[in-house]
């Protein structure tokens, strides 16, 4: 049993932007993907659960990237599971490049479900005999539920249509962030040489269903205003220079899909 | 100097669709992704040609996948230069998988521009010292110039967003395949085991600019009508079940930025 599952990576065409610089949502691909594996090696993948009518459901994320990689960079993407929070089980992540450079780090937070109930079940009954590598937090915060925004500006609409859905059914994770990375004006990205997302996922996206897409921009609250005193702000080991937030809803319903926040730094 | 360039993947849960199979678009980046590595290790990469201002412009393509391989699989994807064609440089593909079986070819047709004058090259200077591999045709036919069909039903609008430009740019080939895959009917796609596409790229599709989108079903003309009787019908080893034209026009200008043909198998 790997307490730590580590996969190398070769940055492809598809997985850079137009300043050949990795997206943000192919980072979340090389989490997603390793997370699945390792959980697979460990006997809690999503074939052996749906044996037992459970599977894991991805609640919430934190994902920081220091240095985005260029086409045919070859780099190696790390997992490892931290135990559990409540109802929650923890995975954290991180990639190293070919300097030794630890360039991206994660954390995130995954539910288990019964799957023909729709139920929650306490997820220790499955990871109470995986490693918890308590020595080895990946970042010291991360996976926080965040807070909806009253005032966001519309920002159009999505339809989830074949490209969009994975394997489970459903809009894949990577997708939310294309779809937030598409809202927002792409000089941001393009001029982003660092940044930290956090994301949770509140419900899941079906085929065919239509989520409108909300953003702000938010004042740099983690510059320390006097509003924010006293709060610790969210782990950003870069100056701040943009702060967005996010927000997805299923159209027909109001329902909450997802809620994002994207810190941005040149 | 490589006569035939070889590379393994790992099909990852972004190149699937929802019954764990290929999506067409991955198909097409895992072509783009070995045409270009190995260009560049015949000394007429994109780095290459730009210090001479010029660009290779990937002009028609061909696919055919006679098996979708799922999350997980090692295939290897192979690609070889086949000379010129008046002003197309030909590349060919296939991919074999685990099992030692063919399950994909391909033939490209790609232009020689100067990124300055806008204009086409002859290739034949880049490539007169390129092998030729005129024993290894891929499939007989392909990267031929589709007709402009004149009733087209009318299918939406993509507007090129961050997630859809590459390095070089412009919307990358294998988002045309995607935008097609997402204005068909999901199901038509979810059932299809093997498929041919054949796509035209007729103009750029620059950042921010908006094109409209058209399908068509087709009657299936490869079981030989009178209508088409004498012709001979496309390279397609497998019952062609659906039949689809697609057409992507800027919405502007009016002019056509693809073509596309989609025979489905059941």
């Amino acid at each position: 049993m790997k307490a730590l599952w580590t996969e190398q990576f070769t940055v492809r065409t598809w997985d850079v932007d137009r300043n050949n610089r990795l997206s943000p949502s192919s980072l979340f691909n090389y989490f997603q993907e390793v997370a699945g594996n390792h959980a697979t090696e460990l006997g809690v993948g999503k074939d052996a659960l749906l044996r037992g009518n459970q599977a894991w459901i991805l609640s919430r994320m934190t994902t920081l990237l220091y240095r985005r990689p260029g086409w045919g960079e070859t780099i190696t993407v790390r997992t490892w599971p931290r135990g559990t929070e409540k109802l929650f089980a923890i995975r954290d992540y991180d990639i190293i490049d070919g300097f030794g450079s630890t360039i991206a780090q994660g954390r995130s937070a995954w539910l288990l479900v019964d799957v023909e109930k729709l139920r929650p079940l306490r997820p220790q009954s499955l990871t109470e005999n995986l490693p918890t590598n308590t020595d080895m937090p990946a970042i010291p915060d991360g996976a926080q539920a965040l807070t909806a925004l009253p005032e966001l500006q519309a920002a159009g609409t999505r339809t989830a249509a074949y490209s969009d859905i994975d394997y489970n059914g459903h809009v894949n994770n990577a997708r939310y962030i294309e779809w937030i990375q598409d809202i927002l004006d792409a000089s941001i990205l393009e001029q982003t040489n660092h940044f930290r997302i956090d994301i949770n996922y509140l419900a899941e996206i079906r085929p065919q269903e239509t989520i409108s897409l909300w953003k702000e921009p938010l004042p740099n609250q983690d510059a320390g205003t006097e509003e924010h005193a006293g709060e610790r702000p969210p782990f950003t080991p870069f100056e701040v220079t943009e702060l967005w937030a996010f927000e997805g809803k299923h159209i027909d319903s109001g329902q909450s899909s997802f809620r994002a926040e994207l810190r941005c730094g040149a």
